[in-house]
């Protein structure tokens, strides 16, 4: 990455890394009830198997992309200018927006005013839209009057992974074909803890879990360039990848550089985690060219406004900048609603205190002025904000463990019963959440903490960083993470939130993207495999065929990640007459 | 690697890399009932914790070292000479062995005569060593007689890593050592599912596991130079490193290198599994320099004898090969058993068919003669030639899965019931036994693999490979495997069998052997630690308390690989005085 160079808004380019299409895997659109409901799928090619009479075909094999046009080459990217706005109909439609005449934040105006800025400042053309007064525009809010968006039903198509498709095509391609249907079809039952996945996914079975709060879709009306996608215990289980720079290194093109990486590796959602200056821009440039939903942490941007300084923290600040991130399209924002101030103590007894950044920062603030939390106070205040633009709520575990030492304790648990509150609440507003989780917990642990997010957040989507299950092997954080992430994903975690090698340790180039996100990826499909996710095993099923068969290429081509399969092969046998013997 | 070097015996070197000491840790040796009893272990000193007064002591931490000699800078390291023979004395005294004239095998002999192997030839000052007439050698013999050898004692002392020293320590360190203690050896309460591992183990202890079946203790006659270990459910969870040449590349050299690398990370014991030629001579090289048990798969010299015409297989090959691997000092042999012949149609509706090689080669024989294994038929003769020389069973499972299309089915579990039987023929004879286990399993149907053995095998050892828990990540098979290795490890498996990111793509090169080696020490402990494994949380509450304070050097040096904890950090933050900061 270029961390040395300065960025400039002007020759800022997209990542060729980026843009280069997978091996033999192309882009496929399904579309839907209307013309403007196109969902991209890669479509991955396979050599025939040599047979005694000619060859058996293998047909495409489908696998969820969250890509975006990135991996189109029919789509010309320039990043000055962003991803198209393939949302913009549907939000328009449905009549209950407005279109501001600038952004409404005090400090969002202050830095499109700022002259300093220009050369960085990404040059958006559009003002910010907002609910008008006295609307709801969050997909709950409609999934609970019944009505079936079209965000709905791109996920409806898009979580079905052209299985029919891939079926006919099975099944037409040798006079054997039911056979090879039955073959390539075939999945253990799996053991799902109560996860209710149907057969197919239906545009009505996507409304209707939105509706009782078991599944969210982030969907700022801001961030119109997203493709939709949906997280919940009865989906494809998701992986969220975390990125930003610090105070330290890193500049905007680097950031919008990680988050093309993670998407062009499976990330489903990425959190712009920034904490140095320009956070503002930057999170603009993430934005405008992210296909897939934007998280972030505002406090950490509301501590920047206050110099460091947690106490000096204000309401006023903290909701500004919540307009602010709303009006930029932020899809999902952590909130740490639940470090209360009655909770504080119960942290002293701990060996790593309370490690979650926006935790600790609220601590400190309830500390400092000996009050609960604003956030906590003002919670139904952020409720009305969230709902006029339809951002999501991410509920922050403050007091979650940093170590296997202090999981499922005291602490941890009375928190998480706030979240299941708050979680009511914000249904109450018609907004949509989910709670986030640990963090640091030995394996026999782990599944205590998703039966208590089941049990006191009424089955609103958890979403865990992990967990690590020892703390025994920094650098390899994701491997220690990834065993609780397959685990804890199994029992019913809807998102699952990588940690790379770099964990504990600085901060992830782009090496320790891909291999967060590939393990993350690993363990989301573990996770599908072992609830029994319908259709889960045919790419298992398609690949362990091609390696019986030595078709390497197949084998490579339908793996996570090609272009490491295919290295580590050729290392040791070079030559291609050897890998086709 | 040198891989493009000519090896000659006589220049051989260690590898630099094996004998560079750990940062911050020492070689330290705990004395037994008698002198020649010397436990060794890692000694991990840490800085001190700063504080008002003037600093708060962090006793050093004692680890479970498998280096061997490599990592002691008294010992002058020639691998030319091999390892000091510290079981020497025991197996002397135990008055039931012999010395013989020379290798009773026809192809040892015929080895050592080929003057055209003068250059490759480890030179072996002793002959190897057989139980006299009549004799049993093995350690579960003497266990069953109430025999605690020397090497019980051994491996008591060193499951309990110094655990006592370190409370004292700690309890000594300062007025508030009490609470130091109860902090440090806080741990959660495991869930073992059956197994019943002792707060501290005693020589007794250990005896009566091997007694019953529960533990093995791989430890030939004619590899004096290993340090005892053990391989139960009650003990530390242990894990296996696969290393070996093939026809296509690698040599001598690389492979003692890629030994002494893997036990420098924490193999406990390493499987040579080469093929190439020369693998009498490379085999010799490993076994005197390696302080760890060696296994290896006879059927693959012994089909190298035919050149790879598994047809033309017969026993008498076979039983020399035994004959002769069992004087070179192999601690144990895997050995396919369990492929009958009734048992190879029951794969014909396979995804993968049958992926172990041992388990083809053995599958071929029997179709080729339409006739029962001769491995079978023969059991009871081999256990003759493991009692003489106490070579442990490892009964392989040929017919594993190798997907998880294949898991948990009729073939396997039929094989598996065969090694049951044959664990009980085992046993009958006062030999050593561990079962083998898959391979490819999706994470629900995990369970019932262990379950099945536990039945079925009487509690003998499990030792399995990873398993998989999804087929689609070549390249990461460490990470799919891991996952499926700790579950595995925590519901009761007694050694894991590491998986190197290179597994279905070629041979691991050293790179790949330490992230193999990373990975399972992972899965070990993490395993250890959900099963409640007294003590097993310190190492991570040690290195939780050193995060939370900011000790970054001692941060890095509790971890399993301080060298890339500190690359990663220092990547980030260069600066020493930053890290200190």
């Amino acid at each position: 990455m270029n961390t040395n160079h300065t960025f400039t808004a002007t020759s800022a380019e997209v990542d060729a890394a980026a843009i280069a299409p997978l091996p033999q895997s192309r882009k496929v659109y399904q579309q839907g009830s209307r013309p403007d409901i196109r969902v991209p799928f890669r479509e991955i090619s396979q050599g025939e198997t040599p047979t005694m009479f000619g060859g058996e075909a293998n047909p495409p094999l489908t696998v969820y992309d969250s890509s975006g046009p990135y991996t189109d080459p029919s789509v010309n990217i320039d990043i000055r200018k962003g991803l198209p706005a393939l949302r913009s109909a549907w939000i328009a439609e449905r009549n209950d927006t407005e279109q501001l005449d600038g952004a409404s934040s005090e400090y969002g105006q202050a830095r499109l005013q700022d002259p300093g800025l220009a050369s960085l400042r990404f040059e958006l053309k559009r003002a910010p839209r907002r609910a008008v007064a006295g609307s709801n525009v969050s997909q709950v809010h409609y999934a609970r009057r019944g009505i079936i968006t079209p965000e709905m039903e791109f996920i409806a198509i898009r979580e079905n992974l052209q299985r029919e498709r891939y079926v006919e095509m099975l099944r037409a391609s040798s006079p054997d074909g039911d056979r090879l249907v039955q073959r390539l079809l075939r999945q253990h039952p799996g053991q799902s803890f109560g996860a209710a996945i149907p057969v197919s996914v239906t545009p009505e079975f996507v409304r209707a879990e939105v509706a009782r709060g078991r599944a969210i879709i982030p969907a700022n009306i801001n961030h119109p360039e997203s493709e939709p996608m949906v997280i919940g215990r009865n989906f494809l289980v998701k992986i969220n990848a975390n990125i930003g720079n610090s105070a330290l290194s890193s500049n905007i093109s680097d950031e919008v550089e990680k988050m093309t990486w993670a998407i062009r590796w499976g990330g489903d959602t990425v959190m712009d985690l920034s904490t140095g200056k320009n956070i503002h821009e930057t999170r603009e440039w993430i934005i405008r060219n992210s296909p897939v939903p934007i998280g972030t942490v505002p406090i950490y941007q509301a501590l920047e406004k206050v110099d460091g300084k947690a106490e000096e923290l204000t309401w006023e600040i903290f909701r500004d900048t919540l307009i602010e991130q709303a009006e930029q399209g932020v899809d999902y924002f952590t909130v740490h609603a639940g470090v209360r101030l009655p909770f504080i103590p119960m942290t002293a007894n701990r060996m790593t205190g309370i490690v979650s950044r926006g935790g600790s920062i609220m601590a400190k603030w309830c500390l400092a002025h000996h009050k609960e939390s604003f956030i906590y106070e003002r919670f139904e205040d952020i409720c009305e904000i969230m709902k006029a633009y339809d951002v999501s709520f991410s509920l922050g575990d403050g007091l979650r463990p940093g170590s296997g030492y202090d999981a499922n304790d005291e602490a941890q648990f009375a928190e998480l019963k706030t979240l299941g509150e708050l979680t009511q609440v914000a249904w109450q507003h018609d907004v949509q959440v989910m709670v986030e989780g640990p963090g640091h917990v030995p394996m026999h642990l782990i599944k205590e903490n998703m039966d208590m997010q089941l049990k006191h957040c009424h089955e609103a989507p958890f979403y865990t960083l992990g967990p690590l299950t020892t703390d025994i092997a920094p650098g390899y954080d994701h491997i220690t993470s990834g065993i609780g992430a397959a685990l804890i994903g199994w029992y019913g975690t809807a998102m699952l939130c990588y940690v790379t090698p770099k964990e504990h340790l600085g901060l992830p180039n782009k090496k320790d993207v891909k291999d967060g996100i590939i393990t993350y990826k690993i363990a989301a499909h573990a996770a599908d495999l072992a609830k029994g996710h319908p259709g889960a095993a045919i790419r298992d099923n398609a690949l362990s065929k091609a390696r019986f068969e030595f078709r390497w290429d197949d084998q490579f081509n339908l793996g996570l990640d090609p272009d490491t399969a295919k290295d580590f092969h050729d290392e040791t046998l070079p030559k291609d007459s050897m890998k086709v013997a």
